[in-house]
């Protein structure tokens, strides 16, 4: 069963579904070996701890997630146009979970942020670069909109802020009533944040 | 040391302390016992589980904030100005917190829906009610302030929602990064979620 091939592949992947659905803290090694089918030896051969295992999972995610969100961010469209794919992306991800396992996830950084910042310096350190390059990524975008006129805020960092902290809102509610429709009134508030509000313009253009 | 006479009580708020410094799961009974300096045999007395006894600290803890909640939004002032109390006074506590313990603990709704509403529906249930009841609470005074023509929103109970994820967001940020000053954003965030984005007359009265 290639233990050492792919061991560590395995281990990441059963833990990153573990935490999804229950946290970090109820997790226990054994647990996590049993899911990814390799023996619980193995475990130390690929990772020092627990701890190292979380900052993997983080990293995995956040690289996968960047190669999305730069994806959709750096696309052709408009600057608002773009922010609302991202929107849409992350709803389709969240519906695309529950009809898998039945729950919301909700965001795995957020999960962590709020179970585990307070506890280790290094996973908060990790989640702290995390949520910045959020934020910068959507700051260039909403730097763009304000550019074109499309959107008009007093400081777009701070802007950025609003709109990934309105997302991470949302998704604790999606996740707390098990209900991805609850995503939907993201793209109005981001809008009403980005002070794009009443722009039947942009409404417009990005339909 | 009136282990039956207090127990109950000291449990509560050991426990309602440690939940908050270090969540839920990381945590086990004899610990909470000896936080709280009662005899670990006693827990059962009081509670069946730990579970009950994390339903037991919400309820303490949306009873206080409820009451806080109900003192300033149900004030005199005008309806704005009430919501931007409610702000300043979040930020207060955690900063309060924040100097009593080094670290800002952020939404105690918040952390354990992250952390557990997947986990146990009877936690899932009562977190949705206290939620529910904090949007109706913020639904009020936005309806009063659209019939004062001070805030312009197409549907209050979706604004209302928008409000209160965008606290729940900040509240996350300001515990990431340990920083209570992350907070501030949130009166003018929430000025823009209402369509009173740019009321110099709003910003006037309320000063």
């Amino acid at each position: 069963m290639g233990r050492t091939s792919d061991g560590k592949e395995r281990i990441l992947a059963a833990a990153q579904r573990l935490i999804e659905l229950r946290g970090y803290s109820a997790l226990g090694v054994a647990e996590i070996c049993k899911a990814a089918g390799v023996p619980k030896g193995s475990f130390y051969y690929f990772f020092d701890s627990k701890e190292t295992l979380a900052l993997a999972v983080l990293d995995e995610e956040w690289h996968a997630q960047h190669r999305t969100w730069d994806a959709i961010l750096g696309g052709g469209d408009g600057p608002l146009q773009r922010l609302r794919r991202l929107f849409e992306a992350t709803e389709a991800a969240q519906r695309a979970g529950q009809h898998s396992c039945g729950t919301v996830a909700g965001c795995l950084f957020g999960n962590l942020t709020l179970e585990l910042s307070n506890r280790t310096e290094l996973i908060r350190t990790r989640l702290q670069e995390i949520f910045d390059a959020q934020v910068a990524m959507v700051e260039g975008v909403v730097d763009e909109a304000c550019d074109r006129g499309d959107a008009t805020v007093a400081d777009s960092n701070e802007a950025a802020r609003a709109v990934v902290a309105q997302l991470e809102g949302q998704l604790l509610f999606a996740k707390l009533y098990n209900d991805t429709s609850r995503l939907e009134a993201m793209w109005s508030n981001c809008l009403a944040l980005l002070g794009a509000r009443g722009p039947r313009r942009i409404a417009a253009t990005s339909s």
